[in-house]
């Protein structure tokens, strides 16, 4: 991430990556503060055996296509709502107009959870204990709505479809 | 893609994905018109082989969030700016910005170019030939930039860093 | 509604519905996290007896367009504007740039109530009790503006018109 | 329609609710130019038979908003893109937003032929001849689908799912 | 005003035109609520020997223009940020995009007190009592402008300026 | 107006002046180039016998306010669409968003024949001949309207209200 | 800066100016209501010895641009997200969108640390000690990084870069 | 600049530096295609004794950020309308948004002319002879205007100010 004010949205990634047992790390690394410290983990990535990168960052938010330029990794951008950000377009049109050549798999305005879980269904397109641990993740949301539906019925909200 | 009329902007997505090695299929799903066709398509994606789905639609773009919602393999989204768009944004925010559980990893306006690249990268994660194929491709988009720079010397524009 | 966090928006369309003496039901469809139960729920709707579906959504809001997709029913788009929805502008365009031959009625952000009018005048068109509803609503409409009128004069402003 | 510079989107309106089996009639009522003839239209419309009414209109477009505000039964707003508007947000916004109370059936940018199909839809949920009619036609619009897939495969793009 | 809940807004338009010696009315007319009575107010204004109409509305905002369709008395917009709102986007398009031959007046969003002083400014182009009392108001908007740089200077931040 | 660039957007606004008899004079006054002769223009006006100002600029539009921070008389603001501007989104807020004390009556993108008409209706305040012949164009415009309404009927559009 | 009330966010310019060593004077100088003043200041800037004039202003923003025309010294804008203002983008697109032969500096909503900064670095271009001075705070930024890097890592985070 | 596609708008960065006598020099730098190229150009471009960098770039436009990220020289960047941009919103916030710290001084979209008078200013600030340059061309710009001034009085429009 760009910044440790990034930390409570991205913790998010780091979260859903331990529930699909995917090892991750996290740290901070900013395109516009530590440039040359950026272009070294980029570097370095793929030599470290890391698959996929996650980046995330608010405003003029440079740190995940500046990445994907280095490497060749595929690399995901989390655009951050930071606080002087123009309702968040800054942030997602920085990391979403890249040019040809040079792709991010950009995510919705803050939603690292996500980032993580497509950093996962990379992973277990050739694991295939994280594909399965996607696959039943996606199970688990389709249950949970049931149990709502459920729920709702419970309160008096009248239904005849279930 | 969701309609025949995106293939002039899909088609870059095919050439890159030949130019890297990658093996593809290329067809025509609705979200709007065959939604029953799209449910078998994303249903039996994973079981058929495939890797990786890339989906371009335009407008009100619900092809590649219901394509993630059944299938547990990555989806990647081309945003198409088609004819009575309101400027690209409708297809970009219905594209990019799905809720938690459900991610789409969205490209640039357009850039179809960009989703077979990341898709290639994918592929890449795990095979170390289409790997080595998209780091070479990054190095000519550099060698290219380096010939440019030449010309535009060339031509007389004064230049004293090269 | 695509998740039981629209509740406190959609209860809206239930009361007026109410109001109006038109019979619904309510419940969850997630068009992300159940969308075989969608594709379930909009194809049994016609020959349930539904008239009108009314459905509610935030940022890639793809319920109202995909139940349009499967019944020929006429379906209400409610844009809900959900926690990280990038101003509500995600979710309208979602349900309101459907491409031709798949339309969704939408209503303004977060409008429920208004969705269930509309509800209730598409079921006026051919029950006269509910048509005569409408009509007597939109005319307490009117009367509760003249008392505000009366009230405003009564705290003295100045007003020659009425 | 606000005015017969509207004509040539509006006509898609016209066309396909005479393939759906449904009467109509088209004119010219200007919210901004003719205030009266639109009050008389909008007053006399019940009472003469009518059971939806589509208003399209571009810019500040206030005739979907203010035919609904007199007449209980529903209105189809199309927002036009005219050649001063900016960019269409002025019309989509003016006819979307209404208040509580008074809604208008929004369809997307220019899409007056989903404003047909959607009055067609909810003649058809008493008329079960025109509700027929706009299945089948749904059931077309998934043909036409199909045929653009075997099209494409026939020139030779690559596709194992069908 | 459109609604009794814009009056907190609209009462900056009140209180200005009573500082500069503008005689006024302040009452509701809904464009949506109460078509009929606004038609009314229009139609008589002039009679009545109203100068200019100040019309303040939110959202689908169709109270100043269609109060200026009808007659030809200027008429001033404000747009109100409603509760339901898209950022004030509505207001400010269906206010201020009018088609040609029925221009408003508009003003910026919320800007109520500019309202008063613009139909002031109108009033004084030929009553000069009322002329004198604009130019007198500039002149104070100075005159507190310079007791801030005193203040400003007197907080010890340095210039020299003065 | 700000630009030579601009006059044949601005035409409009003298025309329609010349057809309702107010008398007007056309010049170029540049904010950005011209700061000084704008002061001048500003201040001379009220003595010069101006009533009213219409100010039409593009992009960065300072023109308007600038007038209306100097003269006291009504100053009209023309947003015009100049060639490089963000989809006249710059000019309508660089015109449009005045802080409280110095109004600007704005009218829509590119606009100017309204501003025209505009002018008409704040002279036609007092003074009676110039009021009449808005008046008079009123009820012109509604005339036009009705002739297309028959040319539509004659064209075998039906339509039954006529 | 243009009013009192944008003091909260321009005193960090101020403050960034002292921490870098560069002379600075604050104060209130409007565009809309002291016009004069500001065409004083603006003329006067250069013989009175000022090197760079940092403006900020909110909503419709014509302090930085009309400085900016009338003296050659380079100009800062900042634009400042007023009360009223829609979001920023008002004062951002009235300072950035001048037309050519004016330029102004703008940068990021609010951003008057980074205005201060970037006034250092041109009065830094001609004086060793200011230049120096900024090239040691670009490294205190990477200090900063580096610690918050440690810090992530002791409370436990995973990261095997560092 | 970011592209050589960039070129012909770029090209007016240059022609103004000439006519302004800056000495300049004119390349191409890709932050995404070439990034180790642009670091090492910004690393070294202060003791090449460059006093400013113009960085043009279109889309996700980096390179005016990430060229402020290693150098103290200040940075002009100029966002570029490239094909694919979404009107060119993106190239504008990538290059304004910039964080704390790192200020890029952004002009106007496609305004490289712009960015060449800044850059002269820049120098001018210390540099008498380029000073003198700037504020002559300045004059000039007035000189134009006024002789617009007189050819519209020639064309027989009314103006009795000049």
């Amino acid at each position: 991430m760009g910044s440790d004010s990034d930390l409570s949205i991205m913790q998010d990634a780091a979260d859903i990556l331990q529930d699909l047992g995917v090892a991750y790390e996290l740290t901070v690394v900013s395109a516009h503060r530590t440039p040359l410290r950026m272009i070294e983990y980029a570097q370095k990535a793929k030599a470290r055996g890391l698959k996929v990168i996650i980046a995330g960052a608010g405003g003029a938010a440079h740190l995940p296509g500046m990445v994907a330029s280095i490497t060749s990794l595929p690399v995901i951008g989390v655009p951050v709502k930071s606080s002087n950000s123009i309702d968040g377009w800054d942030s997602v049109l920085s990391i979403l107009q890249m040019p040809n050549g040079v792709p991010v798999a950009t995510v919705a305005l803050n939603a690292a959870k996500n980032a993580g879980i497509l950093a996962a269904q990379i992973i277990g397109t050739a694991n295939e204990t994280v594909g399965n641990k996607v696959a039943a993740y996606k199970e688990d949301l389709e249950k949970e709505v049931l149990v709502k539906v459920s729920n709702l019925k419970a309160k008096g909200h009248p239904n005849t479809f279930d």
